[in-house]
């Protein structure tokens, strides 16, 4: 959603060309056509979340407060890689569609950039709000989310380079609380990742979460596999059943 | 679902080019394509719910007892803007499809325009059926179903011209009981507007809600974000977390 | 599912021009376009349930053991109306497509039809097979299905030619047993119709649902309404929230 | 998910005429189409799960680690039938795509072939795998699943050329260990179907199942059964009703 640090950049330039494309495989396309998918499994509904690739110099960067199923290719912004995260009006925006303003969660995306990703998804996930709270219960503020000995475990990077997760292998997902705007996040994800090196997401507790990879189709899978894990525990927890065997 | 008091009003005009537009954003097409969104997350099925828009000084009105997802432009009321609630025979139609009734919750659309609504959306959703439900029973029958602390709560404006909701504040939103027939809401939806000038939404006991806003995409992206706080809420309650922190 | 008695019946004719039309409302194209739906929504997965629309003198049936929501026009049987409903050798098959089998539910259809129906829905939701597994436990073997004061009520018809239930009635689905051989459940579903002669559905416990209405619109609508009502008492009791009020 | 034992295949030829086809019922056609459903059942988020038709003397199998609702005919893997189970590097393929590994479940789906089957079908499922967990804990490490006097069941073949279930019967379906490598799984599975030779399904704990048939239609309408029945079954446990009359 929208804050007012973004409704203070100013509009720079538009650079349509830079989102028009014929190639499916385009930023500027995958960009609605995952938004669609997202909203499909509702994630992102009521305009939360949200979507950003890096494509060489580029970033790809979904607008706020955006019907997420409605976006379409000429709503996106692209930043100039690399870019500043502070201040919000001195990041070199390349495009600028007029009138939206970009996702909040830019500096949590550019935090993902620098650390090496080519693709940065956001949901509210109801499945991993519910199993933030029922970690927080159970475990403590400083617990993370883990769970084990289950195959899709291993659809998860073990670290950069490292492989996926095994079957036998326990996969660790750190939990950051809440603040009171988006953009404030971004100390809490960057002490999360120099944690936790090897994580490819970040559990942000009653809102949702973070997640990353090397490319698109990683870390959309890397969110499908991590969305299937927490409903997965939440009915588990329902039933009784032990995350960690 | 139709009334005999909606049946009695009479046909006064066909004025079909009020509902013809190649653009996708008008009316007559937009009120076709969210019944089929609505219809697809199961908050109209079995012709429950309805929709209406206010454009200018026209009031766009889904038709009553009609499968939601098969709603046809050339299936929508126009009323002139301002129009009578009472009597139902008295009301300004300048557009009445052939052999279909005005939606029941007519007058509970024209009391939410009368507050400065652009778009007001009914559904029959489960969640927020089970949440009127859980507050009764927990809270008895004069209390607002109160969420606070999560993301998505961003989502709901704090009144007209305030902004949205922070993530540390809470969420009220009013209760009424149902009646036996859909207009006769009426003075129950006023009277908590007038108790809640800055709610945007009114559930009804075992019956559903209410949402408006000031536009079309508002209207709709509010209705999401409590759906969502809604189903969050039944899965908290489910699991034993509290709604308010 | 076929069952050896439908096996046997000879294919009699092939009025290939009985399934042929371009009116989308044509019953050879409503039943493919509904079992599509029916698909979406779970009720009739590994080619369970079915569906039948009465057109004139011509009775309309989907096949037996198909994949549900791959359906053609050219896989529907056409009856000639009125036909005998045992043997099943004797049915007035006007249309019979080559290497296919009328639904096993075809009695029970007919049955519906005989009591002025224009089209019968089974489906196997598993909202319906849960609710009579908690009526039998709950209030025994002969206890009906009893849901009071939700709004969704009024979706279904107090009896033929009676208006709609009220927000105040208590809506009443009788359950009969299930049977080995689905043609059998012909006598337990009449018997059902004799003494509930206003009842448009009959659950059939550990099994599914039978719904039909005057019409193929108002079936459907009545077949969503109920399950809206299944779904939503198995939540109020997993809940603790008593049915009736 | 992809392994290095199948990494090290080499590429032998790329017979691409083998996967074009007009016809919608062409192996190469129908494994996108079933992919695209089970993804959207939720069976294979997240590049899970997998799917094999045997068509005449090849067979044809979907990649592995790739998105599979994106998956298009070009993907397909072919093998000439038979073929060596192990070493997966003197399998006889007679197409493989560049840059793409022929799933993990390849063993366990030739498994299924050399038992008579048309199509196997490996979907990870949460019903599926919340079943293994509750058998585990209520019956043992090595309890079948059972259920029994449930319509669907009889969308279930009693065994191959005896007919399908009856409703009075109870279902078995064995439970296997998982492993840490998915080929390792096919002693596993070649036990199972040695034990229960009547068997067209194996769970995995903690994993998901293979489901096969005698073609493409009955492994997916048997496939979509069983998922029904766990479901069933998750929501029965959830509710204290026994699976078994």
């Amino acid at each position: 959603m929208a804050s007012t640090e973004e409704q203070a950049v100013a509009v720079t330039t538009n650079n349509d060309h830079l989102v028009q494309s014929e190639d499916p495989e385009h930023p500027a396309n995958l960009i609605p056509e995952l938004c669609r998918k997202f909203y499909n499994w509702g994630w992102v509904t009521g305009t939360g979340g949200g979507t950003s690739i890096r494509h060489g110099d580029h970033i790809f960067i979904a607008p706020s407060g955006v019907q997420k199923e409605l976006i379409k290719s000429e709503n996106i912004f692209v930043l100039q890689w690399p870019t500043k995260k502070y201040p919000a009006e001195e990041r070199s925006y390349i495009r600028r569609p007029l009138k939206l303003n970009p996702s909040a969660c830019t500096p949590l995306f550019l935090t993902a950039f620098e650390n090496g990703a080519g693709c940065c998804i956001h949901t509210h996930s109801q499945w991993a709000v519910l199993v933030t709270l029922l970690v927080e219960r159970e475990k403590g503020p400083d617990a993370c989310f883990e769970i084990s000995t289950i195959e899709q475990i291993k659809g998860i990077p073990r670290g950069k380079g490292k492989g996926m997760l095994g079957y036998y292998d326990t996969l660790s997902i750190p939990i950051i609380e809440n603040t009171a705007f988006e953009e404030n996040l971004t100390s809490g994800l960057e002490a999360a990742m120099k944690k936790y090196p090897d994580t490819y997401a970040v559990l942000v507790r009653r809102h949702g979460i973070y997640v990353w990879g090397d490319n698109v189709a990683k870390a959309k899978t890397q969110c499908e596999s991590l969305d299937y894990l927490f409903q997965l525990a939440v009915e588990m927890h329902k039933l009784g059943l032990p995350w960690v065997k």
